[in-house]
C-alpha cells in the first residue's frame, strides 16, 4: 500500500507554518512498515482540494488529508472531499454530543458554527478528538482508504496515536527500520565513493545524508519482522564502519554533547572549557546533558584579552606577539583552565566568529582549539567557511570541539589508563 | 504569477527531514508578493521527479525544485529536469574550478564524483552556491521558470538571499509587508481581547501568535507599493502599542540578546554573567551578536558549588542555609561577578534544569535571576513548567534573564544617567 499525504491550509502557503504534520505521519507510517511517496500542500480552496485529491487516487491508495476541519467558513475539507464522491454529508447526534460536552466542560457556551464539526460523509467511520472539537474519519471508498484528521498537531498526532496507528498495521505485513550512522571529518563525495555498491541495494536502502556539515548514512531495511530488519540492518553497519569506521561517532539522535559526556563518565574524568569565540555556546551545550555536573565544575568565557590575562593568566607576552587567535593561546587557555579548576582535561576555544574582526592572515572562521591533559597539549587549527553567518560560525566552532575533546578523552586511555 | 514548490528528497518521506525549505521559500515569496498555491514532495526517483514536474507545469508558472543537486549516484534532479524537457547537461568550467577551490581551500582532496555538480541544463543561467559545492540554476523555459537549488537549508537559503529575491521582485505588481510586534510577560486570551476589533480587519490582518511561551503579534499589509503597506502597518502598529506597549520589546527577527546588546551599547554599558543552571547559554546568546565584545569581557559558569565559593566566591554559609538555588545566591553571584570583571552591571542565574534535581520545595524549572549594578541589587523568581525537557528549561530561563536583564538597563538610566 502506497501514500499521498494531502495537507490543507493556507497558513502553510504562507510559510508562517512548518509542516510538522507530514513529517510525523511519515514517520508513523514508516513504522508500520507503509511507504509514503508523495506529500502536497493545498490551500483552504474546494476546487484545490479536489483537485490535489484527484492526483492523489491516481497515485496512492491511501490518501492522508490534514486541515480545514475547524468551525470556520473557510474550513471546507470535509465538504470537498464528500463532493468530490458525489457523497452527502450526514449530520452525527453523538459527535455533537462530544462537541457541546467539549465546550461545556470548558465552561463556555457552545457556538453556533461548532455544530458544522458533526457533520461527516455517508459510510465513513467517525475518529474521535479528545483534545479538540473536530473529529476526523476513516473512510473506505472505491477502492482506496481516505483518511481525513484536523490539522492541528497535539489533536492529529493523540488521534493517531489512539486509533489510527493500529488500524493501519494490519493493512501492512513488513515493519521498516532505520538506523542513522554518524561521521565526523569525512566528506560527502568519499563517503559516496566507499560505499557506492553498499548504495545500490535496494533493501535495506543506504543514503549518505549531509547535516550540520557532516555526513550520516541513513540505513532503512523492511522486513516481514522487526528481527529480520534489525539483522539485516547489522550487517549493512558492519560493512559501513569496516570502510569508514574511523571517522564514526554516534547513532541516531546522539549529539556530540551525549556521546562525549557518555565517555567522560564512564572514564570517570573531568573537563572545563575555556572559551572565546565561542562565547559559552560549548559549555551551554556539555550541560544541556541531564547529570553533566558530575563531570563539568566550571566553565569560563574569557571574550576580552584582559580577562584571559587576569583570569585565565594566559602569558599576555603570547597575545602581544601571535594575536589572542592563535595556537600558543589557545594551548595556554587549555593548560591554565585545567589547572585553575582542577579537571582532568582542559578544552580552550579561541577564533574568530565574524562577520567582522578578519584578516587576510587570520580570517574569519579560523578557530583554534586547544586540548591538555597533565601528559599533553595538542592544538588544532579548523577553517570554517567565513560565508557562514556568525551563529552558525559559533555552532560549528563547536562542533569540531566537541570531535576534537571526543578523540581526546579516547586516547587518554591509551596514555594514563 | 504563481508558484508550485516541489521538494526532492526520500528523506522527506520516510519523515527524518522537516520541510523547512517549502515554508522559507513561502515567506521569502509572499514579502515580494508572488502567491505560491502549492508544495509537493517525492523522492529521489526520475521518474517521480518527472511526473511531479509534469503536475506543477500545468498549474504553476514558477516552479522552484530544491533537493538532489548533491554528488552522490542517488542525486538526479538536474538530470530528472534536463530529460524532462529533452535537453542536455552541459559541463561548465568555471563552476567546476569553483567546486575545485571548494575542497582545496579545504586542504581536502577533490572527490571524483564532485565533477557532476558542474553540467547544467543548456540554456539554463548558473545561480553560484557560496557555502556549498552544488550551484542551482534560474531557467526560462517553454514559457515557464523553473529555479532549481540544493536542499541544504543554510545553503539554499543564502542563495535565495544572494541571486533569487531580486530577480522575482520584477515579476510582481504588488507587495506584501509583514511585522511582528514582540512581547514578554502577557498572556495570549488577554492580547486577544485587547485588539478584538483589530484582528476583524480583513486588509491589514492582525492575529496574535504564540512563540515560545510568549506571545507575537502579526500585521500583515498588500499594497501596490511598499510605502503604502508600510504606511498601514504603522496605522495598525501605533493602535497595538497603545493599549499593550509596555509589554512590547521588539520587531521581527530581534531577539532579547540583540535588543539587549544594542541597549548597553547605546548606553556604554559592560555586563557580566555568572550562571549555573543555564550552563553558558545566556552568555552563548549575548556573544551571538557581532560587537558584542565591546560589552561583555568575561562570563563564567560556576556549576558546582565549589566553582561557586572558589571562583565567584559567594559565601559557604549561603549555600549551606539557603542551598546553591536560593535567592540570596542569585544575588551574590550577579554582585560578585560584576565586582570580580569589573563591570556595570552583574547577572546571576541559578536554577534547578532537571529532570533530576527537584524537590516538593525547589521544584525543576525553579529559578532565581539575580541583578547588580553598583546601586542597586535586585532577585527574580520564575516558575518553569517542569513538564518540559531540560533544553527548554534552560532557553526559557535565559530568556526571562535577558528580559530582566533589559528592564534593568532601562532603569539604569533613571538612576546612574
Amino acid at each position: 500500500m502506497n501514500t499521498e499525504i494531502l495537507c490543507v491550509g493556507t497558513e502553510l502557503l504562507l510559510g508562517d507554518t512548518v509542516n510538522t504534520n507530514a513529517s510525523y505521519i511519515c514517520l508513523k507510517l514508516a513504522e508500520v512498515g507503509i511507504d509514503c511517496f508523495y506529500h502536497s500542500v493545498v490551500g483552504d480552496n474546494s476546487e484545490k482540494i479536489k483537485s490535489g485529491l484527484d492526483i492523489a487516487l491516481k497515485r496512492a491508495d491511501l490518501i492522508i488529508i490534514t486541515g480545514g476541519l475547524g468551525p470556520t467558513d473557510d474550513d471546507i475539507t470535509m465538504q470537498s472531499a464528500a463532493d468530490y464522491f458525489s457523497k452527502d454529508l450526514v449530520f452525527n447526534e453523538d459527535a455533537y454530543q462530544k462537541v457541546r460536552e467539549f465546550f461545556e466542560s470548558r465552561n463556555r457556551k457552545v457556538p453556533q458554527k461548532a455544530k458544522k464539526q458533526a457533520y461527516f460523509p455517508e459510510g465513513a467511520e467517525i475518529i474521535p478528538n479528545f483534545t479538540g472539537t473536530a473529529p476526523g474519519v476513516f473512510w473506505k471508498i472505491n477502492g482506496k482508504i481516505l483518511i481525513i484528521l484536523p490539522g492541528v498537531p497535539d489533536e492529529l498526532y493523540k488521534m493517531w496515536e489512539t486509533s489510527i496507528q493500529e488500524k493501519l498495521r494490519s493493512f501492512s505485513d513488513s515493519v521498516l527500520i532505520k538506523r542513522f550512522l554518524k561521521f565526523f571529518g569525512i566528506p560527502e563525495g568519499t563517503v559516496g565513493e566507499k560505499i557506492k555498491d553498499l548504495m545500490a541495494l535496494e533493501n535495506p536502502t543506504v543514503a549518505p545524508l549531509v547535516s550540520d556539515g557532516q555526513v550520516n548514512v541513513r540505513i532503512v531495511a523492511k522486513a516481514a519482522t522487526v528481527q529480520q530488519a534489525e539483522s539485516s540492518i547489522k550487517n549493512i553497519e558492519k560493512q559501513v564502519l569496516q570502510r569508514i569506521g574511523e571517522f564514526f561517532w554516534g547513532y541516531d539522535n546522539d549529539s556530540l554533547e551525549k556521546v562525549v559526556g557518555q565517555a567522560l563518565a564512564q572514564k570517570k574524568l573531568s573537563v572545563s572549557v575555556a572559551e572565546s569565540c565561542t562565547g559559552g555556546l560549548i559549555s551551554s551545550r556539555l550541560t544541556d546533558i541531564s547529570g553533566s555536573s558530575s563531570y563539568i565544575k566550571l566553565n569560563l568565557t574569557t571574550y576580552s584579552n584582559e580577562a584571559k590575562i587576569n583570569t585565565l593568566k594566559v602569558n599576555p607576552e603570547l597575545i602581544d606577539k601571535y594575536g589572542a587567535v592563535s595556537e600558543p593561546v589557545a594551548r595556554e587557555m587549555a593548560e591554565n583552565v585545567r589547572k585553575y579548576s582542577k579537571t582532568d582535561i582542559g578544552l580552550g576555544v579561541t577564533g574568530i566568529a565574524g562577520p567582522a574582526g578578519g584578516t587576510p592572515e587570520k580570517p574569519v572562521g579560523l578557530v583554534y582549539i586547544g586540548l591538555s591533559d597533565k601528559d599533553r597539549a595538542v592544538v588544532h587549527r579548523v577553517n570554517i567557511n567565513p560565508e557562514f553567518e556568525r551563529k552558525v560560525v559559533k555552532h560549528r566552532a563547536s562542533q569540531y570541539a566537541l570531535n576534537f575533546l571526543r578523540l581526546f578523552i579516547t586516547e587518554f586511555q591509551n596514555i594514563s589508563g
